[in-house]
């Protein structure tokens, strides 16, 4: 019999994410899946943001991880046990499967994607052809909407998130795609592997400066993933007409206390007619098969250059968590747990 | 010959708006409009808190006021001597007319409009039927787009704009017209004549709760006049997909400095699908004439109450400045002149 290693929530964290707030279990995996569901085997889990706010106890747009309760996380698996006629044992799938070595998941609940056969590395279903670069495709394509000629800034442009929606930009005809990244090693990347044009420290006390030199014309797009002082910096560089997309405030940690960085310049979106825009990404999920087709496609012509951070071992999961909010990872983090076969 | 009386700015407000900003002066009225041109006797002149802006040396969408220059000020006035074809004598005309008892003004440059002969009262032009009225129409209209069934907030509802976009959202067929005003007189008169639903005390420090207690379901259409922290309040409490439209930010008094309350909430237009959105009111020139129309078909109708708070002589007019940011006007403040023969 096979035994499962999952890690539950046991306490929520006060502010950063510590390897006690979860506490490793072991239970057996069912040799047969039950009526209409799916034993997977999880080959590997993908980090988000938004998972920080799963681990507050505070009503959101997803429910929060209860104590006890198995730490939710997309991953990629393979199926070793079908009782839905729908997937294959054997076959790729994309799910909630949490932070756990096997799930047994219910296709009617658990949101089970099929792993596109088209796709050229099963790793992508958690990066630029999954949720990650899906958020960039709709908030780009959708709110952002750069036309020819424009000025486009993506704040943590070395995220999975931020390199892929600069990336579209560029690929929809911007003049100029700038973005921001915290390290010197992550700045290079965005400029010398993503394209983009340019690349300023979004650390840096003299960051509104900083913008108005690189865009003297002002903004059009803004793609933003980190909130507060460097929202606000973007903000008053804003153009006339411009298109703020709020993605995410990575800066703000999603945690429950209220922001400590308010922003200072939405005046201007008066004067300058200008929009901010948030979004949540399944809105448009009648749309992702198509959107998801056009991303690989991207990939495969080398318009758009996705890196992955890959960690290993189940244990490494909450520091995986951590090191987005401490600019630790390059591209998109992953965890591989097993190598499909 | 007849002397014009003017005020022209002395020394810009470092804050408030004093009457030592502005200096009386008098020059003779020439008897005859030079070519092309028109001679125009002040009757009433309007007062925006826009204004103020014009007061700061400070680049905005419309250059400031020079040291020694009229100050210049939106009003309706009539025809004492016509060298324009278009313009007959005795006629009423809107122009920037400025701080003072004759105008000379070229239509090619002061953007004269014949006053309408289907408005029932020429002081509707600078108020409900005037860029106000316009400025209240297309921000509904166009960018709140409020439908039936919704919850709309109107901040400064007593205001000239304010009333009048409430009454608007009321006639597309919202659900619940909700507003806020300063004082109690100001709050029954948005009840009572205006015809809102309810009206909140903008000062009050609980209005993040009292809005929340208004509108359970969340507010689906904020019109925002005041900015700050009425507007973070405000921001807390949006509906999935609402949306806010930015007029104005009396709150801030239009001073130069960085105003000092941010806005904390803005990351629940991520999780709330919401926008936020400026907007000026020249980019929907080309559709005043059909507005001003259904403006003024509202008013006949009954649909549309509008109040005038008329002052009168010309050194009164650094306190009708004044009193939009002191909350001292109830409805339009408006500086009558002459009485039109």
């Amino acid at each position: 019999m096979t035994t499962n290693r999952m890690l539950v929530l046991a306490e929520r964290p006060t502010a950063e994410v510590t390897d006690a707030c979860f506490e490793l279990r072991t239970e057996p995996v069912p040799d047969t899946a039950p009526a209409g569901q799916l034993v997977v085997r999880t080959c590997w889990l993908g980090f988000e943001p938004a998972m920080r706010g799963w681990l507050n106890d505070l009503p959101s747009y997803t429910p929060p991880v209860a104590i006890g309760e198995v730490m939710r996380a997309w991953g990629v698996g393979q199926v070793v046990s079908s009782s839905h006629p729908e997937f294959d044992e054997g076959s790729l799938v994309h799910a909630r499967l949490g932070w756990q070595e096997y799930a047994v998941v219910d296709p009617a609940a658990d949101e089970v994607l099929a792993v596109p056969a088209d796709l050229t590395s099963p790793m992508l279903m958690l990066s630029a052809c999954g949720l990650t670069g899906l958020t960039a495709y709709f908030g780009m394509t959708r709110i952002g909407r750069p036309i020819e000629g424009d000025t486009v800034l993506v704040t943590a442009a070395a995220g999975a998130t931020g390199s892929v929606a600069g990336q579209i930009a560029r690929a929809l005809g911007a003049r100029r795609v700038i973005g921001t990244a915290g390290t010197p090693e992550k700045r290079a990347w965005v400029r010398d592997v993503a394209g983009f044009d340019d690349c300023l420290d979004h650390y840096d006390d003299g960051i509104r400066r900083a913008l108005r030199r690189a865009a003297p014309d002002g903004i059009d797009v803004v793609f933003d993933n980190v909130g507060g002082s460097l929202l606000d910096a973007a903000l008053f560089n804003v153009a006339n007409g411009g298109r703020i997309v709020l993605c995410g405030s990575i800066s703000t940690g999603y945690r429950p206390e209220r922001p400590e960085v308010g922003l200072h310049y939405y005046q201007l979106l008066t004067s300058r007619s200008a929009r901010m825009e948030g979004f949540i990404v399944s809105k448009f999920a009648d749309e992702y098969t198509d959107a998801r087709r056009q991303l690989q496609q991207w990939v495969t012509d080398g318009q758009l250059r996705v890196e992955h951070d890959v960690l290993h071992d189940l244990a490494a999961a909450p520091a995986g968590l951590r090191r987005l909010f401490e600019g630790g990872n390059q591209g998109k983090q992953l965890l591989q747990l097993a190598e499909p076969h």
